[in-house]
C-alpha cells in the first residue's frame, strides 16, 4: 500500500524518537531530523512507508556508527518472551482449540514494537494476549487454516524480536517441517534478524534465510534472489505485523497477514478498526479494499 | 517559552489537520504540508511554538481565499457555551466559595481548542468542568486571588471562542470595572476575537480592545500599541490557555497564567504533569523554572 500524507508527519515524529533511543547527544537528534524533513519535502507518496523507515533508520546507524543500535533492546524483548514461553504453551496444549489459540498468540506478540526496554513491560505483552484472546479476530480464521491445510511450502515472514519467540508456538502448530522462517537481512528498529531467530531458538525446528534486506517490512525488488525464489515458490506465505502488510498488500500470492493494527492509514487503508487483531488473506483484503 | 524539536512534528501534524479542517481539496492539503515542511527545514528554535501557528494559518487563509475559516466553529462553540451558562451560573452561586468555582470553571473551558463541530462535545466540556472541580488545581489559586484584590487594573488576555463565555464568569467574580478584555485582532484557528466577545456579551460589561495580532497567542513585539500600553498598564495580567503561556513566559509582569497543560512540550518545561488545570504566577513559575 502507498503512504498518505499523514505519513509525513508520524515519520517525523519517528525519527526523532528513534533518535533519542540511539543517541543521547541533541546535535544528532537535530541532524537526523533536518535531514528527514528535507527528504519529506520532495517524498514520493506511491511508495510504502516503510521504505522512509529504512532509509531514516538506516541513517541513523550511521551518524552514531553503531551497527545495530537496538541489540539490547531485542535482547530484553526476547529474553520477556522466552520467560513466558512455558506458560504458553501449557495455556496453548489446555485450549479447546490449540491451533486458534497459537495463532492468537502468535498475533498478539504483534504488539511488541519499537520498544526499549521498559516500554514494552510483560504486563503489556499479557495484556495484549487477553485482549486478542477474548475479542473475535478480524478477518477469516478459518480461511487462513484451511489454506495452511493445503500447503506444502509456507513461508513464514516474521516481524519483531520478541514478537519472534511467539510465531514459535504458530510454526510449531503449522508442522515445522513444511515451514521457512525469514527474519530481514540486517537490522531494521527492532525487527527480528538471525541472532532473533536463533535466541528463539527457531533454527533447531526450521530452515531459516534472511531476506537481504534491511527494510522494516519486505520490499521484493530489494530483498536476495534467494528469498523472492522462495517467495515465488512458497503457496502459503504468512505475513507478521504493519510493515509486511504495508509492503506485500499490492504483491500477488497466496499471503495472509496477521497483525495488529497500530496506525490510522493502515486502518482506514485496510478499512480496520485501529487496535484490531487480523488475520486477513491478500485476496479478501484485495476483493474488499480494491485500491 | 522556546520551541523544541518535539513542536516541530507536532506543527506538521496540526498543519495537516488544520489544511482538512478549511478545505476538502487534497492539493491544499499537500501544498500547506510542502510548504511547512520547509519552512521546518530553517526553523528558528528561539521563538515560541505559536510563531509557526501564526505562520501556518495565515498561509492556510491565504491559500483557501477565506479570512476566518474556523468562523462556523467559533460560533458552534460560542453557542454550546451560552447553552450552559445559566446552569453553570447557578453552581457557582450556590458553591461554598463562588470566587473559587467561577475559577476553575473558566480554566476547565480551556479544553475548547482547535475544534470543529463535534469535535468538541457539550459532554467534553462538562467532563472536564467536573474533573477541573473534583482534583487540586496545580499552582497558588490563593496568590492569585491575593493578587486579584490588591489590583486596580486588571487586563483578561482570553484564549478560545467558546471558552470566552466560561471566562465571563471568572471576569464578573474579578469585578468588571477594573477589568479590560483583549482578544486576539484577526482570525487564529479557533483563537477568541472581537466578534466572540460580543458573542458571549463581554463588551455589554467591560472594555474589550483586540491585541492587533493574528498569532494564536501573545506576541508582544506584533501586538498594537495600543494593546501594549495596557499589557504595561495592568497592575495585574490574567492570561488564558498554553498559546498565552508560551508568548508570556519570559515577559516582565505580574501575569498569571490559567490554562490546561494540553502538551508534553509544556508540561516539561513548566514541569506540570500533561493534563493539569493550572493557576500559576509567571514569577512563581520563574522561580521554578529558571531558563
Amino acid at each position: 500500500m502507498k503512504m498518505t500524507l499523514d505519513c509525513i508527519p508520524c515519520f517525523i515524529r519517528q525519527a526523532l524518537d528513534a533518535a533519542r533511543m540511539v543517541s543521547d547527544d541533541p546535535s544528532v537528534h537535530a541532524k537526523i531530523l533536518n535531514e528527514v524533513l528535507q527528504w519529506a519535502c520532495s517524498v514520493d507518496l506511491q511508495q510504502p512507508a516503510p521504505v522512509i523507515g529504512q532509509r531514516i533508520h538506516r541513517r541513523l546507524r550511521q551518524i552514531v556508527g553503531v551497527d545495530d543500535p537496538y541489540r539490547s533492546a531485542k535482547d530484553h524483548q526476547n529474553r520477556m518472551a522466552l520467560a513466558m514461553l512455558p506458560d504458553l504453551r501449557r495455556r496453548i496444549e489446555s485450549a479447546s482449540d490449540p491451533f486458534d489459540m497459537a495463532m492468537r498468540t502468535a498475533i498478539a506478540g504483534n504488539v511488541i514494537d519499537l520498544g526499549v526496554p521498559g516500554s514494552v513491560t510483560e504486563e503489556s505483552i499479557r495484556i495484549s494476549i487477553e485482549k486478542c484472546l477474548s475479542e473475535p479476530l478480524i478477518g477469516d480464521p478459518a480461511q487462513f487454516w484451511s489454506a495452511v491445510e493445503k500447503a506444502k511450502k509456507i513461508l513464514y515472514i516474521t516481524d519483531n524480536a520478541g514478537e519472534i519467540v511467539f510465531d514459535r508456538l504458530l510454526i510449531e502448530k503449522l508442522g515445522p517441517s513444511r515451514v521457512t522462517v525469514a527474519v530481514r537481512g540486517a537490522p531494521a528498529i527492532n525487527d527480528a534478524t538471525m541472532a532473533d531467530a536463533v535466541a528463539a531458538g527457531l533454527d533447531q525446528i526450521v530452515e531459516v534465510i534472511d531476506n537481504g534486506s534491511d527494510a522494516p517490512g519486505t520490499l521484493l525488488s530489494e530483498c536476495s534472489s534467494e528469498f523472492r525464489q522462495r517467495f515465488n515458490e512458497a503457496d502459503l506465505i504468512v505475513a507478521k505485523g504493519q510493515g509486511n502488510f504495508e509492503t506485500l498488500s499490492d504483491e500477488p500470492g497466496n499471503i495472509y497477514f496477521l497483525f495488529k493494527v497500530k496506525c490510522r492509514v493502515v486502518s482506514e487503508h485496510a478499512q480496520i478498526e485501529l487496535g484490531s487483531h487480523v488475520v486477513v488473506s491478500r485476496d479478501l483484503y484485495a476483493t474488499a479494499c480494491p485500491l
